[in-house]
């Protein structure tokens, strides 16, 4: 994956507003791989402490985004088709991380497994939730719409 | 559904942080059936200006372990055990309503389909996405733990 | 729908070896329904006698594909992309009903729910299970070829 | 693993009436794995050739009942939850194999992953499908109505 392009994905997920919200930062990025990190906020956590299932949707649905995108040679445009997580684990920690790697890359539908796993101050790492999402390109756009 | 429980279950939602962010409101409750409404914010568009993946996610979550809540005659406590969307439509409009209905309320697990419509300033519905879902419950708490 | 199109349809899933095995029977359809009857036989059970899981998983899937073909105007050739099935209540009966509806009927993917009953000898009905599919078409095809 | 709880796992599948109309065989087994492994048969295939979705569902099913199987010390009795395929390569061969491995051993819950490949005559696999799916276990049972 030259620069250009790690550069180009990075921008985009800098203007998310709702990566923005989470306070998210890309801390892992491959051809077909990409890694979300975000530290807990109130509004991400049950009232018993652990992060809610809402929060760890969100991470499944934008990391597999960008695992699709990362995928292309070129700027894409994906939409999600279907999403599909699996709670494993209580999300008990810090920070979450969203590590999805793209298991097919076809050329109208991508599909992609997200792992999330809930961090502890320590850095033990627990697999809160695994995931299966579905993305179809729907055209190439012009650079400055692609992938967000 | 008697008055003290959804009272009850208006309390606990009026709580909730991610709800509170998202400015949500209950538009409408019963036995089984639970629906949330939500404004759009920048957060929750993509570029291109309908609501996202994520915030459809989310809803599809929190209205339906409301839902799974409403059809219990007492508190209950639940996780989810897994959620599958499927997007159907742009989720073009100016609100998001989720409309929650439970199918199967088991003794130890609940299913609850989610349907989440697209409003716009006119009042028109589109469907954006379907789901399922599966919640567990996990046990009795005393009153002031249990929905949340 | 026409009759025309209803025949069409018929000739297809009679040709259907995985139909013929089940002993499966049309009893429903329309545009973009499709509804089949098995009897229960011996590989379908479960050593307590209910229906398996794999007979409704397969059920699911031959209707959602013929209730995808039903809602198109002319012959075509459909894949499943994705299945999703909620096992809700034990399927006791004499025979099984899968009616799958498609929810949204699009150019590239379809996706349909299918809702598969137990019927007991007296008739009643039990939804055993309720799914969501989803087909891509795959282009148009010379008739003899489309549907199957 | 030891040698007795594989006898039993055989011996429960080599009673099974749908795994037996398959032909199918245990090619792996160990600790929360299992391994099925079937040749094609006329009602597998679709017109073109390649194994049809219901069987890769059946086959998702059945080789994730006997991982969350293996994975318990004793004879445990499981129901399926929920099951979700996503077919990802055309299934072009002349076996299919099913290599499921539990991901999550809870108490009440087990989660698996079930990988489906298509194999050719010599030899090469594809990997057609992967999975996820939710058992439940029922409750511990006598020693002959177990795992079946």
């Amino acid at each position: 994956m030259n620069d250009e392009r790690k550069t180009r994905l990075l921008e985009s997920f800098g203007r998310s507003k709702i990566m923005q919200l989470f306070g998210a930062e890309v801390t892992g990025m491959d051809e077909g791989y990409f890694e979300i990190t975000v530290p807990k906020q109130d509004f991400m956590a049950r009232p018993a402490g652990m992060f809610n299932g809402s929060t760890i949707a969100s991470l499944v649905d934008v990391s597999s985004g960008y695992a699709g995108a990362s995928a292309k040679p070129e700027d894409s445009y994906f939409t999600t088709v279907e999403l599909k997580v699996n709670y494993l684990n209580p999300a008990i920690g810090e920070q979450l991380v969203a590590k999805a790697q793209v298991i097919k890359n076809g050329k109208v539908l991508t599909v992609v497994r997200s792992d999330v796993f809930a961090v502890s101050a320590e850095g033990k790492e627990t697999l809160a939730a695994t995931s299966l999402v579905t993305l179809m390109q729907l055209s190439k756009k012009s650079p400055d719409k692609q992938i967000d």
